[in-house]
């Protein structure tokens, strides 16, 4: 049993190697394997069961406001991805592209979507003709594909699997409002569901979505203090109705371009689980999203009626609404544990013969270790105050991680120094220009994260040019 | 108004020809739009809902019978493709070919996956290496790419979009067991949800998939008496394990190859409830996959409480479960009947001022057209009477169609003469041989569908060579 346990647990310490711990729980948990193809990986079943309860979730609130799904074509033909400037030197250098149908080659090659901005504009100038066709309020989940030089599980694929909301607005102010609408969805749907804090803010220009007017963010923090953009959503103004020549008869009669909008997350967010709440045990999953949420585990299972009283309980969790499973395999106890701990299951029940005399049972926090027995009376209730308990916890515990790991600074060197030695954000007064954006890069090695939405007086001047400051900013090295 | 009611109706006879009416109804009843890509549709709303019901539904039963979601790569590296040989076969000819990645030539060009067999088995061999891990019971909702001559929307695109099965088992007999369970759950599905009476059978060796050691089907008649393959369901045998190399340790410490099934339903379901159900005023959707089961319509909307009254229905028929709207738009009545004729809602549910004085609505049925008044006590359980009653009704007539439309025939010419006059399916006895399959295609333009499971004894002999009979073969046109 020792050496069974130790095999399933033998990944490599979090704070010796962050990275390579990320990749051991990646494949030891089972949420994905590496194909033949660089770059290109397999979301394995439990990896993908996440994403369909991340999926479940987020419909829902897509649905809720208004949203439809759709599903557009995977091949954009090279002309049409060309018709707006700043979007296609934004991707081409990253596409993939299909130049044979079978045996003949194609008078135009295609690549395969990176994201889908021009497969959406050129379906609505077919579709929207009168103010009464708007707004659109498309969203489409789908695998994108993008032709990057490195790779890494869930934060940098090849191909992925995401969502893009694309909607399109009679006018300026309402695909504002949308923009902001979907960003406070993705903030909320980290903070409420995956436990995750954010902070909330704007792109810079420099890091803006190629062709978007304004980018806003949720950007997120690691255990090792880096950021990771965790989710965006661009207003795109008229730019890409005038280039793919979309207009609508308004209510006076006239024509207009309508005003457009796109927002999307990615399986990246299984990577800020799995490094904000992880620990040397391996995953730690937030209880919304997680695939199965209590793991009945019978004791002395020969014994009589033990399987018989583990499965009543199975039974009467499940039919509260809980994610339930039973593993009443032949692994030893000490296996099944390390097992459990290390795919992340939020609370292990254990029941046997001792407990079945007393009606209780014994209820085990993964986030915390901490093992409770408790009346079998009430269990449903009892389990979901704890569930509830373990999402309180993880939030409280990344959001205290956060805030004590974003500080001020007024001087490059300060952030340089800062940086070298504490990480996470730093936060720091800035002009606005671009150059200086560049230099805080070149000196200190970050790059802006945001502008962030609550914005404080941190000094008068820009730190790199002494200029005067227009906004903070803050700065980290990321994801 | 009677200008923008012929608008909406204005789709071809059906009888006067049914493959326009089809296109119609699929361009107006807002199911589908093109692309600029040749042979590449867009899903639109109406459309992608309709499989997003087809996919709650079979992901249900998928996961009742132990099956587990995964998501594979879209991209198939040649030589893996090439692995086994009747596969390349059968697919290289159609394959789409991904030959630059950015600005690069790829070392090895990759097609976009046209069925994923390759690649299960691929990850199949790193991850199968003990009777323990077996079976493997895997689906994958995705789109597939076959670079096809022709297309029509739902029934031949070059992308589109279905779900694919990929199963291993210790056992032949394990595997030709989940062969049988997916095939028959596909059937029931049809018959249960889709209302729509299937044929099951196995295809001969010359129509059966390519690697597959034998492949069953689901065949359903549409309403001009041509067939719709429904869906497959394969046994491999272990001939892609040894291609793949894929091994286990059985409990007899011994080296085994495991055996394979695959199976697979697309959104040319889509297609098939369509030409099923539709009639001269547009789609009839069957009520289980409805997007829309009810839609409320006011009834001179501007009086006192009328809004109120029918938002009270409404509310009671949503928390009751059924998928409801209302429209309190400005059109006409007339066009709101109209439209949603087309769009083929099941019940329509109309509610003025009258029929407030009588505690009572208007409900009208899209399948008969029929109207009965109703007490609104109780409106809950009469509306899902009358959408079980609807989907019974559908179910019925279809099944009416299929039995009046397959007849026996004993020679060749009267295959050849009753498909020219009649259609329909014929049924024959065969006596297995290919060559007399090619012929019965050469003299009588028909394909085998299948060899149904329920065999009759119509004769002796193969009615094209006078050998003598293995088999009853149903015979017809296909889609």
């Amino acid at each position: 049993m020792a050496k069974e346990k130790k095999q399933v647990m033998a990944i490599t310490d979090m704070d010796q190697d962050f990275a390579q711990w990320y990749t051991d729980v990646c494949r030891k948990a089972e949420l994905i394997d590496y194909s033949s193809l660089k770059g290109v990986f397999i979301y394995r079943p439990y990896g993908y069961a996440i994403w369909e309860n991340i999926q479940a979730e987020l419909d829902r609130r897509f649905k809720e406001t208004g949203h439809e799904n759709v599903y557009l074509p995977m091949l954009i033909p090279e002309s049409l991805l060309q018709k707006e400037k700043d979007h296609v030197e934004g991707f081409a250098p990253e596409c993939a592209w299909v130049t044979m149908g079978g045996a003949d080659k194609l008078e135009e090659r295609c690549c395969i979507r990176p994201t889908s901005e021009t497969l959406f504009c050129e379906h609505y100038a077919n579709i929207i003709h009168s103010h009464r066709d708007l707004p659109k309020l498309y969203n489409q989940w789908c695998s994108v594909l993008r032709w990057e030089k490195t790779s890494r599980p869930f934060l940098r694929h090849r191909e992925f699997l995401w969502q893009e909301g694309h909607t399109m607005h009679a006018t300026a102010q309402e695909a504002m409002e949308e923009t902001e609408r979907m960003f406070n969805i993705y903030a909320d749907f980290y903070q409420d569901v995956l436990a995750i804090p954010v902070v909330k803010g704007r792109k810079t220009d420099k890091e803006k979505f190629s062709g978007a007017e304004a980018t806003y963010t949720v950007e997120c923090m690691m255990h090792d203090k880096k950021a990771l953009q965790g989710g965006t959503s661009h207003y795109f103004g008229d730019g890409f109705a005038r280039a793919f020549d979309i207009t609508f008869t308004g209510s006076d009669n006239q024509l207009h371009h309508p005003f457009q909008t796109s927002w999307g997350v990615s399986t990246r967010m299984i990577a800020g689980i799995i490094m904000v709440h992880g620990d040397n045990n391996g995953l730690v999953l937030p209880p919304r999203i997680a695939p199965t949420q209590v793991m009945v585990i019978p004791v002395a299972q020969h014994k009589e009626g033990v399987m018989e009283a583990n499965q009543a309980v199975l039974d009467r969790l499940k039919a509260a609404g809980i994610r339930v499973k039973m593993d009443a395999s032949d692994q030893s106890p000490g296996w099944k544990f390390a097992e459990y701990e290390m795919k992340g299951v939020p609370l292990r029940l254990e029941l046997g013969p001792k407990d079945m005399e007393k009606n209780q049972c014994v209820l085990v926090r993964r986030d915390s270790g901490e093992k409770v027995f408790v009346s079998l009376d009430g269990i449903e209730d009892t389990v979901k105050a704890m569930l509830d308990d373990i999402h309180q916890g993880l939030f409280d515990k990344a959001k205290a991680h956060l805030e004590a790991n974003i500080y001020p600074c007024t001087t490059l060197e300060e952030v340089k120094e800062k940086m070298a030695t504490r990480g996470g954000f730093a936060k720091t007064m800035w002009c606005g220009d671009e150059a200086c954006e560049v230099k805080m890069k070149e000196v200190a090695g970050v790059s802006s994260r945001c502008i962030p939405l609550e914005q404080e007086h941190l000094g008068d001047v820009c730190p790199v040019c002494g200029r005067p400051a227009k906004y903070m900013v803050y700065w980290g090295v990321a994801y």
